[in-house]
């Protein structure tokens, strides 16, 4: 349609759509026809869809419209957005954009600019709704019905004293049914039912914060207790996202990256990966050790080779499961390093359970593969008794290696996600072997394992 | 306190608290205080309360209060709170709750508890704000004001027509600042903007709406298009977080489990556990097979045992690092099947890097070692190349079965996050011993590798 020049039906269009799918569909355009939707959108939504386009969009339009036109852009967006916006983009743009902004919005920008990554300063949004404690509810819904429009969120209001110091929250339901000569610092919650949030807090100190209390919103202080803005929990699902894909991240040991992998170029992509891989590689090496030390041994009882692999991966997994499970419960709050020696009892009578069912039947595979030809296998008794005696011990000692590591990392206050299945499976391989090689060494010297 | 019957004392520390963290303190208490605390709560605040208690200390409360103060308890919940409590704990109790709820309550109750786990119905909570959408701005905002203090979240309000069809919805903010004699049906928004669920959707599908356009409730629709509730913001950070945990429950490949790990006994957690491991082992019956066939060349060539090891692993953690990647990516949807080749493209690029990176590394690494004596050490200089060259071969399948796994399953609209780490690892084990082992016998069959 853009290109047979229909605007006023695009425009009919687009006034019936949501700004997230108008800029799903911008995003998606060629880049000569975003700047055309984009100047097409009608003048109160075009700030909201901007907020919602990628980066490179987002680039691509501001280096498409006058100064003019980033000026009323720019004023339109709510604070939080447009810091969004300028943090990913490179800094000649941000030049520019600040060069047309009013020193008012310029100056939050700013300030906003040098709180720390990741911190609650640089997420929160300063368009909430506070009133002085002394209004009435007359005074403070009458504010309210002329500045609602530019406010993120109304659901919970605040109260401040006269030095601007958060002193009570006021959801809006509350407010809306209060008698209207009511003065607000006789119905607003204080004290103890007031939670928030200081700027420099972690953003996942305040997500944890929001969940836990089930808010739409939280108040973020500054050192003085004066309220300097609110994060609303959209924000927060976002957050919450970002730390999830995070651990996973860190739990299949990449360094974390907040860039979209499809994005990502391939140099990049390496070197997320390669450290781990290397160091991980290195400390085989112990493994191979075990190995050499035993070669004489292996070559001439030549079934035991054939059963290294299965016996490790069967340890790595056994480990994997349970750190996956401790990592994750640490992570929301319900597993606490004081709970150790519960889990590791537990953990111990999963691990000898877990580890009889599989010895059992390993010991039924091994025998029925044992009749047929194509296997090759062992026919020796002895060996399938080797072996399922070194399942129960791997299972056992990976499970108890998988509990206990990742809460060692959380009391040496490290992230417990680093102890996730490749670096459980490496420890677990090297004691695996050492098992299974001493409990083969035992049989040899007794004459119970003959070539 | 409790024991010097300071109750005035307890009451008025209780009435500062916040009830999340008043729940959590009677959690914690002995079982015979519980109901003491309890008891001692403001009115107005036990029913909310209650529904932040885990569900052991929900039963032990209701089993020792009477009949009518289980009543008022259940009449003041919400209903998604109730019906929360109501399927966690046993018959018996939900039996007597019933019994003591007025019949209405009883039959929203019912309806709840027979929508499908997981589905938009079952999370939803029927007290929201909707209007007729013939009612004028003042006719809304009075009902609101007496309504509002009943409603979970009245920041978004609904219109309906006469049949109770959904029409269109309106943010609080822009009811508020309406003329007060605007009809509602010519501010609401509809058609294209208005988002709604179906009561039979999937939470996860409800999840990934409310993210994407960043909505602090949706509306929940029947098959005629009526509006029978809402879902709100904070228990859809509750689907996520639970969404998280069963994708990294399923990685691990655990049966996922909605019980609280520190109380889930021993056989239960074995039984999450054994089925994987059970496959996963017999799985490597075919690695098994693979060393067999080469066990008469391996015990003449003893060094090349001792890599065995270290190539399966980094094999393993290569591969788990991409199938995390693309599981993640699939999940938050930033990675479609149709993307499939451009990944594949990028993960054998990155694949050749990781692998000549890693395999310098190794050369390096099996140089140094063959010069100190402890490690014993093959200084056969053909055996560091078979080992390198299968270094490189083992990334480059790795990454490829690594990202082509987890879109096969989404194409075959089986869980991608079963194709993690442990799963993609028995496969790349059994490839890479199969590569290595080629890789030695061309060596040896040309002569390069001698004994």
């Amino acid at each position: 349609m853009l290109s047979e020049n229909k605007f006023s039906t695009i425009k009919d269009i687009l006034r019936e759509m949501n700004t997230v799918d108008i800029a799903q569909t911008i995003s998606e355009a060629d880049p000569e026809n975003q700047v055309k939707i984009f100047r097409l959108l009608p003048k109160d939504s075009s700030a909201e869809v901007f907020s919602y386009l990628d980066s490179d969009t987002q680039e691509t339009v501001i280096n498409s419209i006058t100064n003019v036109e980033v000026h009323n852009l720019v004023e339109d967006m709510f604070i939080d957005d447009a810091v969004d916006f300028l943090e990913e983009v490179p800094a000649n743009v941000v030049t520019r954009v600040l060069a047309q902004t009013s020193r008012e919005t310029r100056d939050t920008i700013n300030k906003f600019l040098r709180y720390p990554e990741d911190s609650a300063g640089s997420i929160m949004t300063v368009e909430m709704a506070a009133f002085q404690e002394t209004s009435t509810v007359d005074e403070a819904i009458d504010e309210l019905r002329r500045t609602a429009q530019d406010k993120e969120s109304i659901e919970t209001c605040y109260c401040l004293d006269k030095s601007r110091k958060l002193v009570g929250s006021l959801p809006l339901r509350k407010l809306i049914v209060a008698r209207p000569d009511k003065v607000l610092s006789d119905i607003m919650y204080d004290d103890d039912q007031l939670i928030c949030v200081n700027t420099l807090d972690d953003q996942e100190t305040v997500a944890e914060i929001v969940r836990k209390y089930d808010l739409l919103s939280v108040p973020v202080v500054d050192n003085e207790h004066r309220l300097v803005g609110i994060i609303t929990i959209d924000d927060i699902v976002d957050v919450i996202q970002e730390e999830n894909t995070e651990d996973f991240e860190k739990m299949a040991l990449l360094l974390p990256s907040e860039d979209d992998y499809l994005k990502t170029g391939v140099f990049r992509l390496t070197k997320n990966r390669i450290v781990w891989l290397l160091i991980l590689m290195v400390s085989a090496t112990f493994t191979g050790r075990i190995i050499t030390s035993f070669e004489d041994k292996l070559a001439v009882y030549t079934a035991l080779t054939a059963c290294i692999p299965m016996l490790m991966d069967t340890g790595g997994n056994a480990g994997n499961q349970v750190s996956t499970l401790v990592i994750r419960g640490l992570a929301l709050g319900s597993i606490k390093p004081k709970d150790y020696f519960k889990i590791l009892w537990k953990e111990i009578r999963v691990a000898v359970m877990c580890g009889l069912i599989l010895a059992a039947a390993n010991f039924a595979r091994m025998f029925l593969l044992s009749k047929i030809p194509f296997f090759q296998t062992e026919t020796n008794i002895s060996v399938f008794l080797v072996v399922c005696l070194a399942m129960v011990g791997a299972v056992i000692v990976a499970k108890t290696i998988g509990c206990s590591l990742p809460i060692l990392a959380k009391l040496l206050h490290l992230d417990p996600a680093l102890m996730a299945g490749p670096m459980i499976t490496t420890i677990v391989d090297a004691l695996t072997l050492l098992i299974y090689f001493g409990i083969a060494t035992v049989f040899i010297t007794k004459g119970i394992l003959v070539p």
